[in-house]
């Protein structure tokens, strides 16, 4: 229940039942290549657009989620989705064959977290059952709407992040006594403006944000950082991992034996040109139902907080000169392994 | 709990504690306008961009609800807001003052329905006392996201609907004996594509959603129509409107006798030239805070299913020649009078 000042604790823990990931040509090819799901060799996802590939990605990983949770779409009563697209379409039309009440949600790249946060609000409330959370990105799609048409081929800062293209879902479930991991608590995160203004380095602008949900984690759950194995932040890349870490030693909280990022671990920097890593709504759910939760599940990581980070910005508000104000929602995640 | 397929009735239901409503000068001059909290004159409200001007009324009638409760910011546990441009701006920047964790929402025009859903669901588990919901549109945005540069002055049929400038916000609480109305149900809609392609007529593609969600309502609770006062829907104009009674028709259901639709009511379509009426997530939440929910609370309508529409595309779906789906989520508001 209400935990400190923003925070829950589940009394009974939601449990993750099933999970999947979906990715990219590049990412298939990074170090988390062989862990991810399906890698599609084919950028578009047999699709016409790149719009449309997205949607795929989306639909394919759900589909698998539940498929190798052995449960029917039927069973599912909510989904709990969203991508980074005006409007959310890769994740209206990826879903639309559902046929499944959707919350459509945003909140940039911490978008996997929000619908973790949601989903396990909804199943621990006893309002469903089974729930599914998916967000995704594409590299593409982002890029056109963003940034420059790919055909111009921009120099990009070595600030800069690359956009994952892929997906994550995660069938959240109130039965079960065989979890992949369970959902302890959450930490919904505020809007943290600290002034940035440079489009071409979002680990800046997304580092208060984290910096702010991390501490609010530890002073509402009153724990520090010897209490989880991993801190796990979203999309920060090289640039913001290092601004989240120096805030945090300037707090008195020494980071650095426990956090990783998920956009560092995603790509291999030199080889892959990827300059300060990965990013997007794909990125942190990508290596979540990749890379963290098997750690988790096989009890290697007992317990983790998972805080993907997302930048609030669009092409309108930064054209017009306003700062990119950062957000991160944080899910602990706990083994069931005794 | 757990109502039928895709419902959830709430044995201790949510109260409404408080709401305001902001909008424009043209929603002044309507039907509705000595009913609205603030009628701003100035369209920029005292801003220098349309987008500002949007987040500046979402924060007025957030601390307008607040003020008219006599409840301060630092009793609302989450936000659960939405608005219609790309990745949100009106709502990050609207809402970063209040540093509030926020989940951000996307349901297009339905959103002030998804974030009443959410907030109920929230305040009756137990995980806030309080929350607030929000959402907005505003002419000027949503014209230049969606349509034309307003200079152009371009000819809109008459099945074309005319967005509100406006917001609504709404304080769901689990306590207080002196509620505004409760919230007794919810029904979360899934995603309904019957292939509508044509953008300046939104009521068509909505109906089918809408039409949707009412009877998953009827049959999830066990009721039929003349359970309700009125069933409301957001903005399907006077088009959209006319489909839904038709294909209710056809399904056996009269609804002409208390169906209304917010997009029908906000404007005096004669003398303002809306043509079809009213559109934007402002224009169902305006309208609840303004003209429903003062009925709800003098017990004038007992039992009102409100439902508010959005239609699920971009720019960049719409030109890539995609359909228009919809959704519909509906919110069952009782009066507290005996």
């Amino acid at each position: 229940m209400q935990k400190g000042k923003s925070s829950i604790e589940f009394e009974n823990p939601p449990i993750v039942a099933s999970y999947a990931s979906v990715a990219g040509k590049k990412e298939g090819e990074g170090p988390l290549g062989r862990l991810i799901d399906v890698v599609e060799q084919d950028e578009m996802f047999g699709t016409e657009t790149w719009e449309q590939a997205e949607s795929a990605m989306q639909k394919q990983a759900a589909d698998l989620a539940l498929e190798k949770g052995g449960i029917r779409r039927q069973e599912i009563r909510y989904l709990f989705a969203g991508d980074l697209l005006g409007q959310l379409i890769a994740t209206s039309f990826g879903t639309v064959d559902m046929e499944i009440p959707l919350f459509g949600l945003y909140g940039a790249c911490s978008t996997m977290a929000e619908a973790l946060c949601l989903g396990a609000m909804t199943v621990h409330a006893g309002y469903g059952d089974r729930v599914l959370a998916i967000a995704s990105s594409h590299f593409a799609t982002a890029e056109k709407q963003f940034r420059f048409p790919l055909a111009y081929g921009n120099q990009r800062p070595f600030s800069a992040t690359w956009t994952v293209t892929g997906a994550g879902a995660v069938v959240l479930s109130k039965e079960g006594k065989e979890g992949i991991a369970r959902i302890t608590g959450i930490t919904p995160g505020k809007i943290v403006d600290f002034g940035s203004r440079d489009s071409m380095n979002m680990g800046a602008a997304m580092a208060p944000a984290a910096f702010h949900t991390i501490r609010q984690n530890f002073e509402d759950m009153g724990v520090d950082e010897t209490h989880y194995d991993k801190i796990i932040t979203g999309d920060l890349g090289e640039v913001g991992s290092r601004i989240l870490l120096d805030m945090m030693k300037q707090a008195g909280v020494n980071l650095e034996q426990n956090h990783m990022d998920c956009g560092m671990e995603i790509y291999q920097k030199e080889s892959q040109d990827t300059h300060a890593g990965g990013s997007g709504c794909g990125c942190a759910a990508v290596t979540l139902c990749s890379y963290i939760l098997p750690r988790i599940r096989s009890g290697e990581w007992k317990r983790v907080l998972f805080l993907p980070t997302g930048a609030l910005l669009s092409t309108v508000s930064f054209n017009e000169g306003q700062s990119i104000p950062g957000i991160a929602h944080g899910v602990v995640f706990e083994t069931c392994q005794p």
